[in-house]
């Protein structure tokens, strides 16, 4: 596993005066850029909660409001393509808020000489994704680039869900001694978007685990689990949520690895082109932050549903030995690494 | 002018197989694309209004739902950049769904290389336009593509904004007898971007027109003027925007070409590069239809407004001679002839 490289592996020099793919790799140098010029300009309490969306109110009802691009390469992938990503990866995002989706919009950036039949089957994928979801997608905007310009298509999705009474979730809840629970095994997304990508053939077809999670996450609310916090492991993967949730809520968190699920062909694909699992995207992925008394009924109502199967405990908020907001993983044969965001991409464009 | 050429010009026979740029070009083959396409995966009430955005409820509140994405090329140009250009043109969608807007989301898809320079004056258009229209960016999202993927940057806005109680604006209230009202000269904005694309130089610059209309909307609600429908003259100039129009309401309208008003270095660039005002985007631009006995309230707000200064009639819906939804213009010389969509793209890429 390379998490021993990457995590003591510091921000290399780089031209600080260009944008670099890596400012878009959900790593330091994304963070970097985020706080060093975007987030100053528009600092307000929605945006500084640092979340998947904003909690926004309407008439006296909370809100989601989130939004996402997607630049995956390529466009249709084992499991999916950029359309069903699109609707998913919103429906998740406003999941992660609590929020039950109602409805979208879609900005579609497509680039001249995009074939007919492709954009048709792209646009089939997202009338599935949502209409599975029951949400309705209410407005658009379609734009054409030059050849050369882009890269085939470009989908921005934007979202609007209804936070029910009672649910606050968000990482200013996130308690020391709060239990992280994930949903299932990671890194499929990433492994199936890279094998596409470069033609790598391994023994068996990877699969990318895009899936929308507001239905898992209903069926929570349901359950009347009190959730603290809830993240969706995409960019950056398991690891980077829980860093960017630790360094948010300024408090320790603790991951078990051997208690995180990676199913074989993930596994092997990682080794052999060196990457740790817990860096690799997921796009079905996400974890929940809870009490210790809500871990019973979480699991059991995770595991009751198509998205949770999978679902076990992966570590615990807060290790009274240690202050501040890290992440140590307790390594299969019980040695302890800090878990640091790698620099900057690890795995490009593939959200 | 060129308009006659170009109402009497049919569909080219163009390869239906891939996108082509004048599918985003406001024109005939925009309107194929979404409506042979896009929209028939999608519909439903919100939709199928085919206005500047939908309105959908929160809480008993009427919430103006909107999105936009911006690939205008070159960044900056005069009077304006992608970023401010992104700001209004979400603003005035809202806006012409009578709604005060109240948040926005940006996602943005920057090119590798792009100067860190020009990122940092774009936001901060981004953060001065947001704040003068007294609108928070409440989340957003950063992708970057690899160099040669993209163009430097591309923006997505989406916005959220409350119809105040009594408006409701869009084309099914349109009614045979209203007057149409602009509310300025039109043209510049393509204008001021084709120049400076080109490298062209006229005798004074000419500066884009893009503006934020939403308090110019305010101050017509304010006025308790009964607007029955508004519409911004983007993508396809006013030309688009009544055709649109028309269509949507099987409603003719009749436009006074002597009407409207076009500055002098505008006309004189049109007709050295054969292009027809009325075909010419703008970004700070809208007609408002309403019944004949709201006229002198309209245009008494509006004049009153930094932003309705130059507001004028310049013709009315439903010919009572002619059924269905089409443009007839009268010319300066009394001549009538019947305004179509353009095939394609006139300018591509000014928004």
């Amino acid at each position: 596993m390379s998490a021993d490289s990457v995590s003591s592996c510091p921000v290399p020099h780089v031209p600080k005066d260009t944008v670099l793919l890596g400012h878009g790799g959900g790593g330091r140098l994304m963070q970097q850029l985020l706080e060093g010029l975007i987030l100053p300009a528009f600092r307000n309490p929605a945006l500084d909660r640092r979340h998947d969306g904003a909690v926004v109110e309407f008439g006296g009802e909370r809100v989601a409001f989130t939004t996402d691009s997607y630049v995956v390469h390529p466009l249709f992938f084992p499991g999916g393509d950029i359309g069903r990503l699109a609707v998913h990866g919103t429906l998740n995002d406003l999941a992660m808020c609590g929020a039950k989706p109602r409805y979208l919009s879609a900005g579609l950036i497509i680039e001249e000489g995009l074939p007919m039949a492709d954009l048709g089957r792209i646009v089939e994928s997202m009338r599935q994704a949502a209409a599975a979801a029951g949400v309705s997608l209410v407005t658009g905007d379609t734009k054409v680039v030059d050849r050369g310009k882009g890269d085939g298509l470009f989908i921005n999705t934007a979202g609007l869900g209804v936070v029910p009474p009672g649910v606050d979730v968000g990482p200013d809840r996130l308690r020391a001694g709060d239990v992280i629970i994930l949903n299932g095994d990671i890194g499929r997304h990433g492994m199936a978007i890279m094998a596409q990508r470069e033609g790598l053939a391994f023994e068996s077809t990877i699969v990318s685990d895009t899936a929308d999670l507001s239905g898992l996450v209903a069926a929570t609310v349901a359950a009347g689990v009190d959730m603290h916090c809830l993240r969706d492991c995409t960019r950056g993967g398991l690891g980077a949520s829980l860093i960017e949730l630790a360094e948010t809520a300024g408090l320790h968190i603790r991951l078990r690895e051997a208690a995180v699920p990676v199913v074989e062909p993930v596994r092997g694909a990682c080794e052999i082109l060196g990457l740790d699992p817990l860096y690799v995207a997921n796009e079905g992925r996400c974890v929940l932050m809870v009490p210790p008394h809500e871990v019973a009924p979480a699991l059991a109502a995770w595991r009751a549903h198509p998205e949770g199967r999978g679902a076990c405990v992966i570590g615990e908020v807060g290790d009274p030995r240690r202050g501040g907001g890290g992440v140590t993983v307790e390594s299969q044969i019980g040695t302890e690494r800090l878990l640091d965001l790698f620099s900057g991409e690890q795995l490009p464009r593939i959200c």
